[in-house]
């Protein structure tokens, strides 16, 4: 799998197949793509994987559902852009957990420039409304060597629509929580209608998905991938904009912050990011000043060619079982870290992940971030 | 010269004439105190300073004038205290340029607590006067480890005024601009009266004198003199309250300053404060933890005597008049290092040192922070 290159008709159905599949998240699908060599390839190891890691009666994803899936898109105007494609955002693909695939419509070359994220509290003041959709305008118009940036947010009520109304003259990109032909909420109809023209819609969920709880920090993630920085315009403590933030640091993204006073429970959460080390933010300027002095982010290359080579002699894992009994042994149901459990085991790197491979596409592991894993705990 | 050591009736006099004296600041004083071993010895030596600095005509501060300076102190019950007095704020004694003597009315002992000082926006706002008083009341609470503290700031119109009267239960100190019997503003008489009596007040300039522009600054670097921090609500860029914190960084103070949305230019200077690395301040726990965290800062020892036995040997100074040009050759209209100056010339430090004392008092030398000195522009 080289960067930068087409999927053909046939690698893009084994893609969708392949991410589809149980028990495959995006971590996984690169592993299995790199033990593999191929998605069709993995498809058809992928059953035999999850038996030896416990489970029978491993099923694919059909090849018609796919199938459909690609129909539907077409269908909505959508397009499925591969991690390696050309059109994938450069930033996102530097995340750990990238979306492999992602549903796109719209203007699409609007990727090809630098993105800004603006998020907010859905309960959001007139002040912190005007004040969104002002910044979204005045970050859009670009400066201090920031060449016209593109605004993304969650198409959400509130500062989210604030700012993607602001961008829209400028450019938008609205990641969506369920599938890309999901409206959601109601009263955002006619914005999403004209993100779709004049922007660009994005979502990693199937086409079809109705947006709930669990999948909206899951979005979070992609906002804040795709970005250079994230603004939080108004969040109250505990709220999806904080986590989008703290995504956005943990992925090395600069996070700015609008303060308020004292009091007002929608800027505690602004306030306390500040504290926190975001950078305070009272204009476009202040934006755009920092993004500008730390120069064009070089994108990583070769992201994906991390596991490449470590599956070299799977005739050692064959041998035996104990080496599944130990690692089994030493997982535990709260993270640990992968470089750990190698420390702890008489086993090379490349038999632990096996195993752990094994086990995730058995259902029994779960991965977390920084490399570390857990058992889950209904086995 | 000892710390903690009443002074004497007549040094008290001796003290006062000395820095009331032409061209004595406190920087010079105590160098003028160090060199000559008594207040009194270094009035005698003055006329003859000043005239090698090239200056006729010098006049000390007549007796006459500073008796009658005391008498008035005594008669609206304020009290002279001495640098190395007992009853002097431990704090105030480590900051450069400490006032030599400050006038001093209400219930003293306030002083040996510690003081937060709380100052901000004349024109602020309901929200911001409604904050800064029960700042202020919570403040004097204490917690956090820091017990009973003090609330000082500058008995001006609005915040000032505020935090004054949130804290006249628990422990006030007012740092007046001008003399210790001048109400300013009119409409804090009452006030003024309020914290003579349960406060105290507190002036480093003559009984009598009216508060004008110029002495603000130098008011206010007592005010952070006095503090372990500053809290700074609500204030517009340039305006006071941001001099007193640039001093308290200065002083190695804990700087704090309350947020405000964007767009009002009452709380864009408290937000600058934020970007600059103040402490983000919603309520008084996130001022007492910090300086809770941080233990009661000891008082510098002996802070006195760093020029004592520089000018032991003066007659080296005397044989040359070659000395005084190469120096004030080297000096310039701006500020340049004391210990550049001696880097750049081949004489010691006491030598150099000893020519810029008699530079100043012949008012031709302005000495400015970080031991740096320059010429004045008139000569």
């Amino acid at each position: 799998m080289r960067e930068h290159t087409p999927l053909s008709d046939l690698e893009r159905l084994a893609w969708l197949r392949l991410i589809r599949s149980d028990n495959v998240g995006p971590i996984t699908f690169y592993r299995l793509l790199a033990q593999f060599g191929s998605a069709e390839n993995a498809l058809s190891s992928l059953p035999e994987l999850a038996r030896q890691g416990g489970r029978r009666g491993y099923r694919l994803f059909p090849s018609s559902d796919a199938e459909a899936e690609l129909e539907q898109l077409e269908k909505v105007g959508a397009s499925l852009i591969g991690y390696q494609e050309p059109e994938y955002p450069a930033l996102l693909r530097e995340m750990e957990g990238a979306p492999p695939l992602i549903s796109a419509k719209g203007n699409l070359h609007l990727f090809g420039r630098t993105v800004i994220g603006i998020v907010g509290a859905r309960n959001a003041s007139a002040n912190g409304l005007g004040f969104a959709r002002k910044l979204a305008a005045d970050l859009g118009r670009g400066g201090y060597g920031v060449k016209d940036p593109v605004v993304a947010s969650g198409l959400a009520r509130g500062i989210d629509a604030a700012a993607h109304q602001g961008a829209l003259e400028s450019g938008t990109i609205a990641v969506l929580a369920g599938g890309i032909d999901k409206i959601y909420p109601a009263e955002n109809t006619r914005l999403h209608e004209e993100i779709a023209e004049r922007g660009i819609l994005l979502a990693e969920m199937p086409v079809g998905t109705q947006p709930t709880g669990r999948l909206f920090p899951v979005r979070n993630r992609i906002i804040s991938g795709l970005s250079r920085g994230v603004v939080v315009v108004e969040a109250s403590p505990r709220s999806g904009s904080l986590i989008t933030a703290r995504l956005a640091l943990d992925q090395g993204r600069e996070v700015f912050a609008v303060p308020g006073g004292p009091g007002d429970p929608r800027t505690q959460g602004t306030n306390g990011l500040i504290r926190d080390g975001a950078i305070l933010t009272e204009s476009a300027v202040d934006v755009l000043r920092p993004l500008g002095e730390a120069g064009i982010l070089s994108t990583k290359e070769q992201y994906l060619f991390d596991f490449t080579g470590e599956f070299n002699d799977r005739s050692k894992l064959d041998d035996t079982e104990r080496c599944r009994a130990v690692v089994v042994e030493l997982l535990d149901f709260s993270p640990v870290a992968v470089d750990e459990l190698v420390r702890n085991c008489q086993f090379s790197f490349a038999v632990v992940s096996a195993i752990l491979l094994e086990l995730e596409l058995a259902g029994r592991l779960e991965r977390h971030p920084g490399n570390r894993v857990s058992l889950i705990n209904e086995h």
